[in-house]
């Protein structure tokens, strides 16, 4: 299928893929009355009495805000606020579909920090929480740490974070499959975007400890020339034999690669280099950094791409729907690292031991399951780490 | 029934009157990657090409967002964002029900005019229209003076204009039905808030001379002590006598009392003593300035007032759907007087001249015919005007 033409196709015809519809009859006096003036005072007031009668009383328990400014829609780069709107209103729809929750598409028009932040600050009261989305680096780090502190709501870039989680959950099985362990790899990854941080800070998080990341000057250490704020820190908690060179260079030994960059970075002869039964995550979009059939015949033990003709896809759809589920159905406050930690081990534990295999390390976009696993996980990891509500 | 006891039930049951539903299927591979990825980045680069194609791919076209900051719901006063999220979201399934627009809820959490205005500024890329709800004057005037400025969507404030339309198309059938006009009658009104005023600078733009504004303190008139910017201003262009005095005192030979105010302002003495067969509009919610009996039996011959348990309601569901409804089929960049004047003569013409009487001088909020005729005259104007882009 020419899923362009077809999809450009679909749209014009749909003109939206969205709709707000009304949950309230209004269609006589007596209903009009209670929907709306004079009987809407009374949730009114209630609401005023105890601000937290927003979350029993109108939709907030149930909405999220998919936010963007446009800035980094898929591959396509800085593309404006109303172009990354399909993309918004697509987010939404698999909230919906995958996950019972509202989101409502909302495209920024500036590209300023603070009026982004101010932006979401501001409407914070009307939503249960907010998915930040297609937002470049390093600003989305900053508009995202921003907005923790003053909103008290979840906030969740999913670029980094629902990738991460899947990466995490692809990470945990493809090592059982191994017989490795994660505080014993070394993992190298290429790209040092939002998506590559967020990885390697969770999984630095779960006990990896050797670990080199890759942009496109090399490997990054500390003291490199024209490390960026974000990249310097990172600089301090990886690579801590400080080793320098192409990515060629330091993939050697390596047991997992993660690429979150550009295709055709890794070459079967890297792969060639890597320790025993290495292990590929080449998750660039839609032209991985290898494709699994050359990388296998090099000798990789697993490969997982980003794209849905290939086994073990990262495919967000499996996280973020779930644990924006589970995070509203305890009004958390947050969606802190343990939450995503524990939706990582919700997708991996989906995959049995029996059914483990190289092909398939992670569960199907459309397994039924993944919504009620993850959901339930996140909300007992949100409860027990005291950012739950209810 | 016990309408606060009912509604506040509703909506416990309910939990919010609004849902977001998705409108494209994403349950197979292939219907996912027309809705999102890969095929999704078609539509996003025809929209980067030329910004308009946001109206033809995505809900833009019939989007419309409903904003309050919570300083003025119903005649509850200022009882904060979310507490008046009630009302927004009862605003929304109107706007559905009586209109076909998606609208969306947005309560800002600040009182400050420039935070409200930046923060729908910044969001206008999203919505073909903005709807500013239950703002407190004197603000509310700047902030849509403000977005109309800055805005290439229509910003309309429909407790100011929605009034004033419905109003408008009262007067201009009850003067037809005393067989006086408008630019020969004498208006007092009692209330110089959002609606009062926008009330009679509508009615002046159609011609009236003759009209006395009339706050706590009595006439408003140029130089009096304590007027605050807005009121110098209608004091410029009202009251040319310059009048001083009372209600009771200035209201004596007025032809029309137009009420926005409290609750028992008018007397059945005071309509004694206004001209022969007064038209009394008595809008004060829920009790009006005087109870239609009561006028009638002093000798009004039109009562209308704010309810729906009287005839001639004033309800401003006759009107906005129909509004945006018109500005959204045309992708009007505005919503200006020569709109709202068709709309309220497509409203009051709904009433033919074999149907005009004392008891119906508007058509009923449930009329179906009023969208449409709304909305047909709304958008003639708008193109007429020049404010249509399609």
């Amino acid at each position: 299928m020419d899923y362009a033409k077809e999809s450009l196709k679909m749209h014009y015809e749909l003109r939206g893929k969205l709709e707000m519809t009304s949950r309230a009859a209004v269609d006589t006096k007596d209903a009009l009355s209670l929907a709306y003036t004079p009987g809407v005072a009374a949730p009114c007031l209630e609401i005023q009495k105890d601000v937290n009668k927003s979350y029993e009383l109108t939709r907030r328990w149930n909405t999220v805000a998919v936010v963007t400014d446009g800035t980094a829609v898929l591959g396509l780069g800085d593309i404006g606020p109303e172009a990354g709107m399909p993309v918004m209103e697509g987010k939404c729809v698999l909230f919906k579909e995958f996950g019972g929750v509202d989101a409502i598409p909302l495209c920024v028009r500036s590209k300023d920090v603070d009026d982004i932040v101010n932006t979401v600050r501001l409407l914070a009261g009307s939503f249960g929480g907010v998915n930040l989305e297609d937002i470049s680096a390093p600003r989305c780090f900053e508009i995202e740490k921003k907005l923790k502190e003053c909103c008290d709501i979840p906030i969740f870039h999913d670029d980094q974070h629902g990738t991460a989680v899947i990466t995490l959950a692809g990470v945990i099985n493809a090592l059982k499959l191994v017989g490795k362990k994660l505080d014993e790899v070394k993992i190298v990854t290429s790209g040092a975007g939002a998506a590559g941080i967020a990885i390697i800070r969770l999984l630095i998080s779960m006990g990896l400890k050797n670990v080199i990341m890759t942009d496109r000057k090399g490997a990054i250490y500390e003291g490199r020339d024209g490390l960026n704020p974000i990249k310097e820190e990172m600089a301090k908690i990886t690579n801590y034999n400080h080793e320098k060179g192409t990515l060629t260079e330091v993939i050697k030994g390596a047991d997992i690669f993660i690429g979150v960059s550009a295709p055709g970075t890794l070459t079967p002869d890297m792969v060639r280099t890597m320790a025993k039964d290495p292990i590929i995550f080449a998750c660039a979009n839609p032209t991985p950094e290898i494709f699994p059939d050359e990388a296998k015949a090099a000798g990789a033990a697993v490969v997982s791409t980003g794209r849905s003709d290939y086994p073990n896809q990262v495919n967000n759809v499996l996280c973020f729907p779930g644990i924006f589920r589970g995070a509203l159905d305890v009004r958390a406050s947050d969606i802190n690292d343990e939450m995503k930690v524990a939706a990582a081990y919700a997708i991996a534990g989906l995959v049995s031991d029996e059914e483990l295999n190289a092909d398939y390390i992670l569960p199907a976009a459309f397994d039924p399951r993944v919504k009620d696993a993850v959901a339930a996980a996140v909300a007992e990891a949100a409860r027990k780490s005291g950012v739950a509500r209810i």
